[in-house]
């Protein structure tokens, strides 16, 4: 029954992902120790590592996975709908990935997993560049109009996580928005 | 001589402040222990904590002078050189500064100690934001436009830090411009 079979692993594999969603919100990264991924998550390491061979390796899948799902957001709904689902993260998550920053820059193996899972993604992403092309004014590299996105989203993020009073986002958007779109 | 010990002050405070800034960025801020505080700056813990009452007081003061810093340079040279300025930056530091944003939120004395601060600063801030007017369109609170460019600046500080390739800042800066600038 190949079918259940990959019903259940897709399953399992949110559950893993979940509870260690949980597990580094609430411990940092440093803090979840394998123990607190089992009990958190529910299964034994050797069922978490059947899927992920790395604590590092869990830890990247969670954020590529966070990245994919803010560029659907924009893709479907709109920049204002990103603004809106960053707001609705646990700001802890984001805290403990913005910890985890200067590791991309100085962590040689670390860096290396993401850029491995990164070129396995590359088609991916470039399609989704190409679907995000007409969203942005034609006189700007899609590449760039979307390392800018980025940065207001991560500014944002990090203000979530300080818990400082949030802006009108609805100026946020706007002022994205006239410099993004097309003229 | 009170003019010469005003001077004297102000170089300590300097000499304090870098050799604290070279400190965390190395050690980080738990590894940035009161012993190597002394050894980096070169002065004792007695001296050292003459200007600064706490660790936490030495480490907030250097991140709101960067933020004053970087409200000079935006005013005077504008965003365009912020982007420069952020980049020429150590990324040790602002990663130092990225691993702090959580505790701004949950550790209410760290909390306290820069409300209290940033209080003693208001006067001065609301007159930067005044200066700032001119260079806002009307139809945008000065204060939102000022948090959507800390949005930027912070996510280019992130991707700073994280050591991968920055996108062309003269694009970044006119896509900026083009939100925010009067019409």
């Amino acid at each position: 029954m190949p079918k259940v079979s990959k019903e259940h692993k897709e399953r399992r594999r949110e559950q893993i992902l979940d509870g260690a969603r949980r597990c580094f919100a609430r411990h940092g990264y440093e803090g979840a120790t394998v123990a607190r991924l089992e009990h958190e998550i529910g299964l034994s390491r050797g069922a978490i590592f059947n899927y992920f061979p790395s604590k590092d390796a869990l830890f990247i899948e969670l954020a590529l996975e966070m990245s994919k799902r803010l560029t659907d957001v924009w893709l479907h709904d709109g920049f204002r709908a990103v603004l809106d689902a960053i707001v609705r993260e646990d700001p802890d998550w984001l805290a403990v990935q913005l910890e985890a920053t200067r590791r991309i820059r100085t962590d040689a193996e670390f860096r290396q997993l993401i850029e491995r899972r990164e070129e396995e993604l590359k088609d991916v992403r470039a399609e989704r560049l190409e679907q995000v092309r007409p969203k942005v004014r034609e006189d700007v590299p899609v590449e760039d109009a979307a390392v800018f996105l980025s940065f207001v989203a991560n500014g944002l993020a990090l203000r979530h996580t300080m818990g400082d009073p949030l802006p009108d986002l609805d100026v946020i958007a706007q002022l994205v928005d006239e410099g993004v779109a097309p003229r």
